[in-house]
């Protein structure tokens, strides 16, 4: 038996559902999420955004445990692999869940779900498992979108191109000539070598430690190695991002 | 006297506009717009996203004519001084409508302010014809998304990077060896050469003329012409977008 499920963006949380979102989340028997316990918070930004939309359940699945070591960081296919297996056990844990809920369900993606987000290709993994599902997709408001609306930028020169890319990747992205570039997904701030560049950056946008920093790179890199530990006392997490731009471009 | 000048994404009409954008759009006295003419189909969805939000009365100005002929559109240097003039233009006929009336206003954004949209360059211009603005940024649902959300795809392979570039530069992208790229903007449809190519397409996207395409470059290209020529009879207009993956690279 088919059954509908919704890929709902939800943004930075309740300031960013649009009405489709909204309607989507009213829509459904229940929301599937996971979480690192009970308290975490974006699962309690979770609740609260279902809370103000038909109030679905919240059905929580405890987020199989992601491998972080360095070696597999810096070896491409072994992070690959980790990554795969990773996706693997958190479809797993949905398919599970669902078996054992009937109807209708919701998936709120943090930011939207076209960007370093693997909400769908767990979507992917449940239909080649033999679910029958009826997917759509709801867009929502990025992180890279409100870092640009924070530093009231546009994201690339006129006419021009904007790179996105992982944080991992920002050295092979500049090393291939990019010029313009987003770092999402940072674990750390490598701006080594990029005095001259300018760079935007934002942490924990939208939540309460949210911290902004612009300017040359050599002279904000203190600045924004504060701002950092400022966001993760606040918060208990810190997820940030940047643009980075090579000198001789014009102003953002 | 300082005023505030809120600059608004509005994605692609009502269905995204976010409460965070509603508070703004209730905020101001005034909305400020450009027409190409008083039933400019984009005109009036600004207009329905006003009546829902505050009702404040949107003040149309004339859009000034954007020179597009080819010699312009193929030489870099001479395109970048034609759209810089067509800004200028843009900021002096906003100058005029910002004297005459007083208040808070708000520009709305098609899509999202910091993605191929002059919005903010010609804040900046306001900003240095010497107009006290105090400017904040309302992010909103990008075409880009919308893209993503409607083909049910990630912009990006595991990890890997998106390359955000103009349909006039995905040459140049390509020739650079960008394997993964979107193009918006797009005044016409050129992928030869890309026949292996993989490609998700989309046009009028949110629009009663909305069509989609996805496929290899060579069995889709007839259906996308077609496609693009029934968006343009539905809507009066055509406003389209690509994500272009080479081959050999994994699944959307």
């Amino acid at each position: 038996m088919t059954r509908r499920l919704r890929v709902v963006g939800i943004g930075m949380g309740p300031q960013h559902v649009t009405p489709e979102a909204a309607a989507a989340i009213a829509s459904v028997d229940y929301v599937l999420a996971f979480g690192k316990s009970e308290d975490d918070p974006l699962l309690e930004v979770r609740r609260e955004v279902c809370r103000r939309h038909g109030d679905p359940p919240v059905v929580v699945v405890a987020d199989p445990p992601r491998e972080r070591a360095e070696s597999v960081v810096h070896d491409q296919a072994a992070y690959d692999d980790a990554v795969r297996g990773w996706h693997d056990e958190r479809a797993a844990a949905y398919h599970a869940a669902i078996d054992q809920h009937p109807g209708d369900l919701a998936l709120l993606v943090w930011g939207d779900p076209s960007l370093y987000d693997s909400t769908l290709r767990i979507v992917d993994d449940l239909v080649r498992r033999g679910l029958e599902l009826d997917v759509d997709v709801v867009p929502g408001i990025s992180s890279l979108q409100l870092l640009a609306a924070r530093h009231r930028i546009v994201l690339h020169e006129v006419g021009g191109p904007v790179h996105v890319t992982s944080g991992r990747r920002l050295r092979e992205a500049i090393a291939a000539g990019q010029r313009n570039v987003v770092a999402m997904l940072n674990r750390s701030l490598d701006l080594a070598g990029l005095d001259d560049w300018a760079i935007w950056w934002g942490a924990n946008l939208g939540a309460p430690g949210e911290e902004l920093a612009a300017g040359r790179v050599a002279d904000v890199r203190g600045e924004i190695a504060l701002a950092r530990e400022r966001a993760r006392a606040v918060d208990g997490w810190v997820m940030d991002l940047f643009l980075i731009r090579a000198p001789g471009g014009g102003a953002a």
